[in-house]
């Protein structure tokens, strides 16, 4: 049996979450390959070995780069903060390793251009870890508009709303360090949004965005830390194919958890999505008879669904961690069949490219145009 | 028994509220004054005197001029198209009457001033037809945060969705026509927004816009006519006290039928409200024990509720003609006590002011200061 | 002009309803009919007066036998405790009136066969007061049955859910005195249940109860009274048509406070209403496309909707109050047009019927045999 | 480290979602054990072969009681149709294994008395597989009840609705062969039912029951098959502490999946749990303001909540399989520090009671006692 082997880079949440995918996607979308979880890597030892251990990894190592270089590695997982992506991508990329890489791609468009560039002629399968994408529910809404279902698109309409920071009493983190997260609320949930809005809407042509920190230090007594990133940031946008959107990130919507929801309307049909209520899709379709025409909640887990002849009889929902199980699924398949699959790193140059038009706007206080490719 | 009479300009979908209501306030709130529905005034006979049989209006009149100086009329009431409202407004002050005038109160911000201007020095009750902050809801909403439930305000986010343009084949109105309804999606619907974000957050200080006309024109064979508003408008704003809102109006949101919602979030607190469910308020309180926290359904109708003690007992809902019920009992008690009542037509002008930024900002393509009073 | 005069029995709660109804039926429902509300009847002279001012009743009496022999009374509506319903209904009945009597209709089958027998061969018009028939969803649920599309039918379960009773402290009412009301939650609440399960699924054929009173005495101080009435009542049913029901009445649910829902599940089809959102109907059709199934939330508000051409715009909810409207608009037409209407009295004895072998049920702990007619 | 060898009994639906949890525990519930899925076994050998290599077992085998009998196993997990559990579960409690059985545990209460006879004075761990009670909202729900947040119970309301049978033409299965699986959706879905009740609410007292078959037999062309068991069954039951429960199970609830959801009322709040939202607990409390009493929506997701720490930071949702992964981490815990755990054989027993008495009840057609321990 072919075996697979797989170095993970980072043990926190993300860590986690691949831990946990890579360790079940043969369960359910068995393919007759031996996937190995090889070598997790991190910096501090401590935890790394405690992460080894109980996420079952057959070794651990410090040493990134090293680990890279293994003929015995075929796969190369980035989970650590995006400052770090752009370097570990690319030298995964120039050993002829696959990568998948958590999102955002770069810290900026230029370091994602370059990663871009970095695999484009190579034979290897790259990908960008946009987890929502494979939700079920979102990839029936793919299929239900590429059917024409929702005729022409008028609005995308995206909020990604977390609460953990709407306390001001909140402690500092990486992730409110520009350095090492290169923005916040904007690169962690409107990185996500923008995905979504591609993958069903299309691409952007322009931006503008309003960002703001609302509270500029953090942290207890003495060890205060400047916040350097945005608490929230919200922008407009005109889309190529003439549809209007609205898309607001932030980390201070008291009460809202994961609050990753998204409507879209055309001229035959809307669809709404909202993540905490995962396994469902609205859809409303003017091909209904007028007097029952009705907003839908499809329950997303029948057969004929999406990813779903791998999991559970109708009716049995799924949870956040079943996406990564999805993704590597997709992932794998395109390892295994030497294929394509999106979001690839191009996607993701384009999501920075998004983010940084939106950023940029911040500044002239103006549209901005997106770049493109 | 103290009498006071009415004369109402319009016949249609706003008269015929205003007739329903002027016919049941008294019947909610009782006061001691007769309301006699006096005089409708229209421009086409036969609708007008069906208008006026149907609604129980004693008299009717095809001239506003002349109704508004008659002696026995004490108030007017404008539910006419937004191009009229300044002349009649202005008059009716002049005449010494109340004015309750729909809404957007002008054309656009000079109008409106012009509007209040009029108004300010003459002794009369005058108002702007705003008849959300009458839900119930909402004037719970305002209790609470006034009472400081929701902490500092971070976000404000208002989306009004109405679906009967999205059919491109849908016909032409006077609403499409821009020298009669000043705006589109925008005047209609954003109005509402923007006096709900007034009240229930603060004054903005600047907006950036994007407007969209989809279809551009309407009707059938030769009577084909062009659309000279927006088919959906949406903006970003900074409000005074550091909120951030976005706004957003359409009249292509399939399937959405009147979704007039709004989400406020705080540092202790959230609110969230949605017309199509009007009886109910969204509340999340940080106060509550960590383990039960999350949003309540309040379902707005106990005795203890704004304007409850007027109606049912609980459980038993208001539609949206109470909304109107209610506006009137507090312009019938304003005019009767010789108080203020809002929002009146200085906060009509303020929202003009709102819309009219929000359009030059979708010509200069960069934020908008409001200009204040 | 046609003129109907009305005599209306009682003044609180209902006689409210009533009287808002009877104001307002012309303005919605315009028939060149002029209804007069001639006489209001109760027995406090002071809040019979102020009832009769508030409520715009020209005349108002403390004797409802010399009201109903008036030959300018046309019409006697009764909403009154149940214990009086029998009397005057056949009173009114010998003299020739129209009548509209509350629910239940009497306090017991017995009462009910023989206001049945009053009415049946007198030219009148008589209705029972399910107004819940008037919610146009359930209008809208009977008419999708009717055309097929739940295929045969499974299941009804029913829930009317309040909670005024929750707290032990609740205070006496005469509602809970069984001389006055006939029973508790069960006359009260299971009455509108069975007598939507009549309307959509058909005829019961057997039932078997339990009820409960969890708290026996109410009342402060010395002024404490027994409670002789159920709080709550459950009931399982056998339809004649093989379909099964479940119904439960109670005012213990805490937080529930006019929770008057059903489902309805058949071979192709089901459908769900919840008065707590009066305006939607649930709907879940067999027939749409297998990846598109679900339960749609059809808004009840377009023009083709039952009623809804005499009301707003798509998406302008109704409220409580409205359905007594809609009640009176057919009541009316069917006096004007000489047919009948429904539900009437044979529907109230038939609903008594159901009411009083839960009853008895509860008293053999067996299944009860409705009689029927 | 110390291992723990598991037999699985079942390769299907239960087969699989044990296999996954078992291969799973560990990760989220990290406790210096190492598991081995050491033997799945099975009937049909190729079926069983295909099992054992995508769910990750060592060994398979066809002969369950010589596999009980190995020294090397240490626990027994039985997730077989319901004829075969009581045979296995006693020989597995002979051999002095450590039992997890699939509910319900036994064809009826004496089958399941049998089962805890041969367990209760063994050194074993016994536990029944009713997975809900590891939902977190569940746990929280008991919890909240627990704290006296319900104040006293008055009502349980449980409805487990599916619709896999809804259509006349689904397919025949072993589920709806009496001999095999004892009953339909009695004791499939009803069997959840009450055990939350029990867990919840407590024992009950007396039952009265309805069941039904829509269909009579199933299958294609020559293959038809009688179906003896239930499509449906309801039930009203009276709690030993006063409450009155209803209860219904039905497969023919056409548009309803995995329905499984219940109310519980008392004096000073309310529960609601659906497992479609399996994330979320609805709770009202009379302890709230009045101003802003209403159902909470708590996203049962939060560190501090039951199971919560194991898995993914709030607003994560959990899924389906969750539950079975937080029932093995019970079952282990207890293995591990040699405790008992709830639900175990005497909680099944006490399920199977109620179960019959049900049935007798729908014969006897009176209420019938639990008979209890």
């Amino acid at each position: 049996m072919r075996e697979i082997n797989i170095a993970l880079i980072g043990y926190n949440f993300m860590g986690k979450a691949h831990s946990y995918a890579l360790g079940n996607v043969n369960f359910f979308f068995p393919n007759k390959i031996r996937l190995n979880k090889k070598v997790i890597v991190g910096r501090t030892l401590n935890l790394l070995k405690q992460a080894a251990e109980e996420y079952g990894w057959l070794e651990y190592s410090t040493d990134w780069r090293e680990v890279i270089l293994r003929d015995d590695i075929d796969v190369v997982c980035i989970a650590t903060p995006t400052s770090s992506h752009k370097e570990i991508a690319i030298e995964a990329a120039k050993a002829g390793k696959h990568v998948l890489c958590e999102k955002p791609l770069g810290m900026n468009a230029e370091e994602a251009r370059q990663m871009w560039i970095a695999v484009k002629d190579v034979e290897i399968v790259h990908m960008v870890g946009h987890n929502y994408r494979r939700v079920p529910a979102i990839a029936l809404a793919k299929k239900l508009i590429d059917e024409g279902k929702l005729g022409n698109i008028y609005h995308f309409r995206g909020c990604y709303l977390q609460d953990w920071l709407a306390d001001p009493r909140a402690p500092m983190s990486w992730r409110l360090d520009k350095e090492i997260a290169g923005s916040g609320a904007h690169g962690d949930l409107n990185a996500h949004l923008i995905d979504l809005a591609r993958y069903l809407v299309g691409e952007m042509d322009q931006v503008i965005g309003v960002e703001k920190t609302f509270v500029h230090q953090r942290g207890e007594g003495n060890s205060q830390a400047n916040v350097t990133v945005d608490d929230s940031t919200a922008f407009l946008a005109k889309f190529a194919n003439g549809a209007t959107g609205t898309f607001e990130a932030s980390r201070m919507a008291s009460g809202r958890k994961n609050h990753n929801s998204l409507e879209i309307n055309g001229s035959k049909g809307s669809l709404f999505f909202d993540f905490e209520h995962m396994n469902e899709l609205g859809f409303w379709s003017k091909e209904d008879e007028l007097e029952v025409q009705g907003f839908r909640k499809i329950i997303v887990t029948e057969d004929t669904h999406p990813y779903m002849k791998a999991w559970w009889p109708a009716g049995h929902l799924l949870g956040y961690q079943n996406t990564f199980v999805n993704q590597y699924a997709d992932f794998i398949h395109a390892i295994i069949n030497k294929t394509k699959v999106e979001p690839n790193f191009y996607d993701g140059w384009m999501c920075n490219q998004v983010l940084d038009s939106v950023s940029t706007s911040i500044d002239t206080l103006t549209w901005e145009k997106i770049r493109g490719s």
